[in-house]
């Protein structure tokens, strides 16, 4: 009879809505049935992406969709920047590398945001520089990173500016087109309530110019092929019927909430969780520039963070994430994206404050709780 | 209340278990929970492709799978055998001129198998030949190559034989190890009667080899890290959690029936198929190789073939496939491939008959379901 909790960044939750849309019989892809619901969800996920930009639906996962960027939009033997203040920046420069590309790579501190004045010098002083990627939320450490910052200062430059947007996209603000993002990438398993599975990539004006002289081989991802399918309302290989389905039920339930009021749920779901970590005597990891998608702290001294979390998820069904890379054991991070809401917040304090209190951690049970339901109880 | 068919080669109709699946709540990939769902997928996988291979699941479709074969096999400036006899071998010369890969293409008309002599001519004649890419079934024909015999000659040479089993895995014999098939690509969505989504590929100690030297670029599909991620029970990025789920589902199912029982229920279905077109007095597109999980029948003259696919589909609910290239218009096919039996074919070929009928052609109803039905009653 325990029911399960899962606030990972990924996969998140879903939504009956999309439960019930995943197991539905299928139907074939070259119909006007589904047709339909392939305009459907390139007009929705417009209006989640912001931008009156082409959406591509890719099966493939959103790694699938960070490879198309750079295999589109460059030659090896260009150059591009990357950020690596954490996994998913890291993976950026492993892709580049993969094609060839050579990457001017900024470091940040893991748990710290990117300045944009440094990517500024940067790209004054290579003008050599065709991309910058950059990370929405740095899943690996609770970071969001001034994305439109960024874009004010790439937008004047000769190179394109390409988001990693898989963690955050329908979570939280991602102005495509206002901020000059060139290329946004996505996936299926977060904001967007779905299982893994589906890939997304916007391209602007500006990266399509790159992506006719992009040299790097490539036939599954290439853009151009899934540009000439898409105006015809096709894909160019079968697409994944069933997940494409049931991204239209998470659109129409975006749509009806409305993006400024998801985003708001999601801002009072991470500072309700800030507040507890605060009142439970724990240390944010990512103070300074702590997202809205995923709340990092410190494992306390003393304490097992592989196992707390463990514990969390085999005795009482709530399932949140450790930390990644150096930092395995040393942060855990609750996610609040997707189809989450204050229940499920509360409930995961609640038993984060039992599990540390049994771990040996000096706590006052509820203290936590309390001052999440004080920030949930807030008109702000 | 109208039900629908599915006969087309992909999709193909979903296993009520199968959808029971897909609709569950989604667990984290990173547990032990679905760590031995992966292991049970693998195990299951192993069956189907009968081999001591390690398999690997993508999260892709099927033509994602074919790239990974020729990006981790081969480099630029390599040479391989292409046989092109449908699109879906014109698929393979399509990915390896993507990558810069030299090919021999080996023409074959539309509707034949190839010839393993004129493979075996082409490789003694030049020892440059690294791979030969090959289709089990040519979807767009019908037509069923003769693997087993590729494999014998393949296997005395420097090369590596690769087949395209999307089409006709788990429906269709394939011994891979016992036909030295090097590389094996399959997809979820036609004999393992899944929905699109999930790409297979299997990888011989011979293949391995080529992939410690390949030099194509590549990151989503690198088998190497593949590999590694295998051999601890995970997979390199988010792999499609629902659909991996779903395919313990309908390998159970495979291994319940037992392979060599569901290639009979195949065969037999094909033969009824085959009768019935000729009770109906209609010429088999592939006669001398037709495969046992398509049927390609010509249209008869003077009927409109794309009118009467789409009204055996808008009227009666029953949806077959049309021909793909310059035999859009020319032939039909009826899909007899994973959850499908006796019922569904009985009640495709009696609106077959009605749907032609109406349409002029001179038939006698029930002439081509008499057909069938004495195949199916017969206990050869």
């Amino acid at each position: 009879m325990r029911k399960s909790y899962l606030l990972t960044p990924g996969p998140t939750p879903l939504p009956p809505q999309v439960c019930e849309a995943l197991g539905r019989p299928i139907i074939h892809h070259r119909t006007p049935q589904f047709q339909a619901i392939l305009k459907e969800a390139n007009e929705g996920l417009r209006y989640v992406f912001q931008t009156k930009n082409d959406v591509f639906i890719l099966a493939s996962s959103g790694t699938g969709a960070m490879e198309a960027a750079v295999a589109n939009l460059l030659s090896a033997g260009d150059t591009a920047i990357t950020i690596q203040g954490g996994k998913f920046g890291e993976r950026w420069t492993e892709i580049c590398n993969s094609y060839g590309i050579n990457t001017e790579i900024i470091e940040v501190q893991w748990g710290e945001a990117v300045e944009a004045r440094e990517i500024e010098k940067r790209i004054k002083a290579n003008p050599k520089i065709k991309a910058v990627f950059t990370t929405l939320c740095e899943t690996s450490t609770g970071v969001v990173n001034d994305i439109e910052a960024v874009g004010k200062i790439v937008r004047n430059s000769q190179a394109v500016l390409v988001v990693d947007a898989i963690s955050g996209l329908g979570a939280i603000d991602l102005q495509t087109d206002s901020w000059f993002c060139d290329v946004v990438v996505s996936g299926s398993q977060k904001g967007l309530m779905l299982p893994p599975g589906l890939g997304f990539i916007s391209v602007s004006p500006k990266a399509w110019k790159l992506v006719q002289d992009s040299k790097c081989p490539k036939y599954y991802f290439d853009l151009k092929a899934a540009k000439k399918a898409l105006d015809k309302t096709d894909t160019p290989f079968t697409p994944a019927i069933t997940l494409i389905i049931a991204l239209c039920e998470s659109l129409k339930m975006l749509k009806e909430d409305g993006l400024e009021n998801v985003f708001l749920r999601h801002k009072k779901m991470a500072d309700a969780t800030k507040a507890a970590m605060k009142a439970m005597g724990l240390e944010l990891f990512a103070a300074s520039a702590a997202s809205d998608v995923v709340t990092a702290a410190k494992v306390p001294q003393g304490i097992d963070g592989e196992k707390m979390v463990k514990t969390m998820r085999d005795t009482y069904g709530v399932t949140i994430a450790g930390g990644q890379g150096e930092f395995k054991s040393r942060i855990f991070r609750i996610a609040h994206m997707g189809y989450i809401e204050k229940s499920d917040i509360i409930f995961c304090l609640a038993c984060l404050e039992k599990v540390l209190s049994q771990m040996g951690y000096k706590i006052n049970l509820g203290a936590g709780v309390k001052a999440a339901e004080e920030i949930f109880n807030s008109h702000t």
